[in-house]
């Protein structure tokens, strides 16, 4: 972000998420616990909230059945507001200025919160710093930079089996350098205050140096899950491999695929996460996804919850702004 | 199906609905009855209810703008429920676990009940079978072999007319073979007892001699369609009549299209019926089709009622089992 | 229209809005009114009501992801109705027939409203004229001819900035030969009482003689803007332009473009507007579509407000009719 632009209000409050780099652990924490409200049973009925009611939620997003939409969608529909499904790409318009022609034409319409993914890097908080006071603006995932809803509800699923942060040792595995996802759970757990944070990846998925400050490089798999009690895959893109001669998803698999085997080198009660969609058999073995350890399906619920969390917040702050 | 599953809870209530095939006659009455509560006088605003209060239906259709969505979205959001329309053919995924993490994934969303249409048989009862206890999955149309929320409005529109179902004649006409419509209406029909089911049909386009038990086959419309009480034309599909050496489409009109001269041979008072879209021209004349005899637009009026039904009949019994 | 279809009621009430082309001054006065009324400040929520409740309002739109589908779809969400989006586009489809099944058919499933756009002149007035009493049908825009909800939201935003329309200058500028933005405008306007419409085109983007009756002519937008009180810019096509051989981009704005040079010709407390998208740098300058004068974002809020009084008035005309 710009030196010069805060997703803070003047209250300290939450305005904008557009990433969870330089976020407050305690504001963190808050949209946790606040999340931890929002779950329930299976065969519950989720919990509902009138928090929203009223509000208008514009979910840009290019391709219209990706996962992180339908939550978004459900979590805006469940605290009462109405949410309004654009497929659009908003960098993929010919000029600058026509994005925000887009934005205020529906911020003219009584949009209050743009949910926006997007695959240019930056656009996201441009468009946050061009919004009316009011408005708020969540990332749906930026680039590979940027997807600060998926580091909460990596932690949020951390913190339920965990208990907490400190003590723990986490390792992220596969394509590191290209993944929005690692990104942001690296600023989550560092905030957090995690014990260790290891990476392991192929040579060419591995970060550049000056990234992912504080955390331990491996190139052995087998090396970086000993004693872990968090091991994240990432998902890996097919096309990502055939691109490198060294690898094939087979060999993918073999070096750095989580297996049964594998896990058993990670601390017993270790965790296993994945973003989602998977990959089984590449990135991650079957039995092990749908084993004892895969937390996989909570990180999904608690993903509503992040979102429903995060606009609670957003209206709440708004609130406390102009009453 | 497969013996070993049931669409039936341990009370004997309804929980998925896959097929109509093996349903006891006594819940399909209850289905039409309740139904029929749903219905409204033209111009007066539809029947509403609380009964899906906090539920999330998900539309899985993998083309946007079918009316057997739209049908289904209308039964979900006046039952109250959210509804999320996901623009997804399962079976086009590229492996079998895939289908299964996509259905997990909105299940974690906590997706209460998935509607889903789909081309290849089989994959519907297949997420049925491994969705959590309180999740439900209905069929909106399966291959060509099953449509049961249709051969319900099928049943329903043929009682508003005909009182009930006894002693009645049933004549389908057209391409059978591939039929889910025709399926589905002859598993709802020999339930509920009528006299005799007729199914008229170019060779090609009959079912194979296992199928359809206790019909009587005919080559002759006109001989098929004496004294029948219900006429039910199917939707012939372009593509499929260029296939065939022996017919074009007026060939096909006038061989298995329903005209008014045609008509006449029924019963004075045999309704007309067609689940759309139709030919006009080529299954049916425009005469016959916006006629007086014809159901057609009712048959419309009670799908939504029909859905709305099943929905409600499905919330009822999950609220049974847990209470 | 043809003669013997009126849009009105038999209480002279709306039933339809097509086209602003013969609707009585009173009527549109009474939609401005009420439009205003459903109008915030920026920062508050939009007012809302249950004009709506139970109602289906279908938008029925070729492309899912224009601003005015949106703008009908939250304008219905507001006041209480269901909004069933279809990406379909009526007169798309093969025989004229099947235009009315697609109608009828939702028609059957309790649709109270549709917002239909269509590329084909008549399409909409030809589905109004055969829908049921209780129907409504709205013009989401028309072709080249007709886009009533615009005309009543540039209006309104004239009446917003100049307290009335009496004694106005109003130049409308660019592509008015294929705009149906400026054919409604020229009839709310005319109606409305404005003392003088002035037209600015290049030769081939001018409307008939037997067009626009009572509406001054110019060749030369420097003439054309002389002591305007609006200045109304129509968005260009591109296509359109590189189609003739006089003009192309940087021509066409040195001629027909808006520039702060110019506008500085009309009255000092002139007015700017704009349908939207803009081109910038075409038809528009940058320094002129963001300056003081311009009203363009506001004509979008204008925009729901018009939209949500035109279906509370069909609402309150069908309750009056049925009561």
């Amino acid at each position: 972000m710009n030196p010069d632009f805060s997703q803070l209000d003047l209250n300290g409050r939450l305005r904008h998420l557009i990433t969870l780099d330089g976020l407050d652990a305690a504001l963190m924490r808050e949209l946790l616990n606040r999340a931890q409200g929002y779950l329930c049973l299976p065969g519950q009925l989720p919990p509902r909230g009138g928090d929203l009611c009223g509000w208008t939620v514009a979910n840009l997003f290019a391709e219209p059945s990706t996962r992180t939409r339908a939550s978004f969608e459900l979590a805006a529909l469940r605290l009462g507001a109405d949410a309004l499904n654009l497929d659009v790409m908003l960098s993929s318009r010919v000029k600058g200025e026509s994005i925000l022609d887009t934005i205020y034409t529906l911020q003219a319409m009584q949009v209050d919160v743009f949910v926006i993914r997007d695959a240019e890097p930056g656009i996201i908080e441009f468009v946050a710093r061009h919004v009316e006071d009011h408005v708020s603006v969540i990332s749906g995932g930026e680039a590979h930079l940027s997807h600060p809803t998926q580091g909460l509800l990596d932690a949020l699923t951390i913190q339920q089996s965990k208990g907490g942060f400190r003590d723990l040792i986490v390792t992220i595995v596969g394509d590191i350098r290209h993944s929005r996802v690692a990104r942001s759970a690296h600023c989550a757990l560092r905030a957090l205050g995690i014990a260790e944070l290891r990476l392991v990846a192929p040579e060419e998925m591995m970060p550049d140096r000056g990234e992912f400050a504080g955390a331990v490089r491996y190139r052995s798999f087998d090396e970086a899950i000993e004693r872990a009690d968090v091991v994240m895959m990432l998902r890996i893109q097919r096309e990502r491999i055939a691109e490198t001669a060294t690898t094939d998803p087979r060999n993918y698999h073999e070096q750095y695929g989580l297996t049964a085997a594998r896990l058993a080198r990670a601390r017993p009660e270790a965790i296993v996460m994945h973003p989602g969609p998977m990959n089984r058999g590449v990135e991650i073995s079957s039995e092990v996804a749908d084993g004892p350890q895969s937390v996989i399906r909570r990180q999904v619920s608690n993903g509503v919850a992040i979102r429903m969390a995060v606009l609670a917040q957003l209206a709440e702050a708004r609130r406390r702004r102009t009453p």
